[in-house]
């Protein structure tokens, strides 16, 4: 259909799907990055990957810019424009998190981290696994609306479990860190795992209300 | 008129509001539940009532999922999809924030949980009986605007006595508590019952919002 | 055009830009109170200005509800109604922060405020500037979109530059203070004028989505 009529006619708006893509595999590799960085544990090489994942939160806002440029130039969008530009905000959210996690750790330079940040780090990495996939099911929405549902639950099910983890975390923490500043850093450090995989379950909750809207 | 052709035509949707009915009759129920616990305040009662609220949050998490089935497979709904699936979410957040509070209450286990607790608690109970009243005025939305305002203002007017009260606890708190773990811990459990009023207070943004565009 | 047929017929709707121009005059307002306020540094002060604050706080609320009722006997909005609502209650959430920071410092009486206060109620103050600029070009979106997206770029841009200055605060606050509660403390305060900056940052977000769907 490529040289008909018909076909140059057609409202053809694949762009914005390549770009969402191009942010799940952001996420994708920021927590692959953090995972590496968490194992090692060293200060060294928690400043040499904190650059890293900068440089992956910076790569993330310029697509969100070129997005909402995109946005703004584009005749006729795959779904309303308002959710384009939540979505891409949420998605950029989980970087976001990654990021202020590892310059957390930087920052703070707490005694020691626990292997709790690892077991988190890994849900994120989940999280982005589910978002590379749903962000690709996103251009045939109609046909793919009960895929894209299991998706979203799926985002759901790890922030649940994530939350499980992070509550063991703290009862483990009040149990045995006996120095409350630690408790702090700590705290803040790794709710950022925590709320990294809300985000992302938040993109799930976007994607459902686009399938209210859509399917 | 059930047997007219008119009135089998008429586009009827009455299948919502019973829904939100049951999830804010669940909120009622599980603040119920906490007071009672807070009262007795041992820990067998902590782990017992933890347990009876759990299972409301699974129902209301069910009652959201139908929720979103219906809207999925719904032609005509009462106002705009995305009100309705927002107005779920908010609803079952109020939930959520009651079963995390006692869930944090039997991991963390404070020393002893300060007489504030039942009075915030008595504010999200006061929020789940003005809840059960204003969804119960949805289906005739223009007819009750009125009351439904007053009502949302009422929401509002809770989360800011709640927010008073979880103020002045936290006065307290760092007056007479010197252990600064057990300040962590208080500050963890009691903030989820202010936030509960929050989550209330956005139910009533929300049916602000859908008066806004339809009454 | 004024007493033409033409003219007279136009949908006119500048009500809702002079109600946004006051909030943000109030947010200038609380900023420049707070900031003198934080110099002083005495008791005396903090109670004084509190209650000054407090009373622009009580005007801004009273702002929201009037366009609250403006949108609902008006039936030619300049934009959608959810739009609006959602603008002022942002705009709002600025002074709210504003005036949970001085409330705090009342209440919890820190032992001393470090000078990072000060900087951080100076970009809350660079918000309002740009805020009282954003909403000023509204009322001809189509021809200052240009203008009004460098300006919500700004409010995003001072949102990042104040978690900043906020990190570097946190860095200083566990190397220096050796004092837990006084850590919970300052961080409960300090935290109310970085999510000032947030909040404003959510405004340039709400009219970036206004541009996306108008201009």
């Amino acid at each position: 259909m490529k040289n008909s009529l018909f076909g140059s006619l057609m409202p053809k708006e694949p762009k914005f799907f390549p770009l969402f893509k191009e942010i799940a595999d952001l996420i994708l590799e920021s927590s692959n990055l953090i995972i590496d960085c968490l194992k090692k544990g060293d200060r060294e090489s928690e400043i040499e990957y904190g650059k890293k994942i900068k440089e992956l939160e910076k790569k993330g806002d310029k697509l969100n810019s070129i997005i909402f440029e995109e946005l703004n130039t584009t005749f006729i969008t795959p779904f309303d424009r308002e959710d384009i530009h939540h979505l891409a905000n949420r998605l950029d959210d989980v970087i976001d998190r990654i990021n202020s996690c590892i310059k957390k750790i930087v920052l703070y330079n707490p005694a020691k981290i626990p292997p709790t940040a690892v077991a988190l780090a890994e849900y994120v990495k989940k999280d982005a696994e589910t978002l590379i996939n749903v962000v690709g099911e996103l251009d045939v929405l109609k046909k793919n609306s009960k895929r894209i549902k299991e998706q979203s639950l799926l985002l759901h099910q790890i922030e649940n479990d994530a939350d499980d983890v992070y509550e063991h975390f703290l009862i483990d923490l009040f149990e045995n860190e006996k120095d409350a500043i630690e408790i702090i850093k700590l705290k803040e450090i790794i709710s950022e795992l925590e709320t990294a995989t809300d985000a992302a379950d938040q993109v799930g909750k976007i994607i459902q209300t686009i399938i209210v809207k859509y399917a």
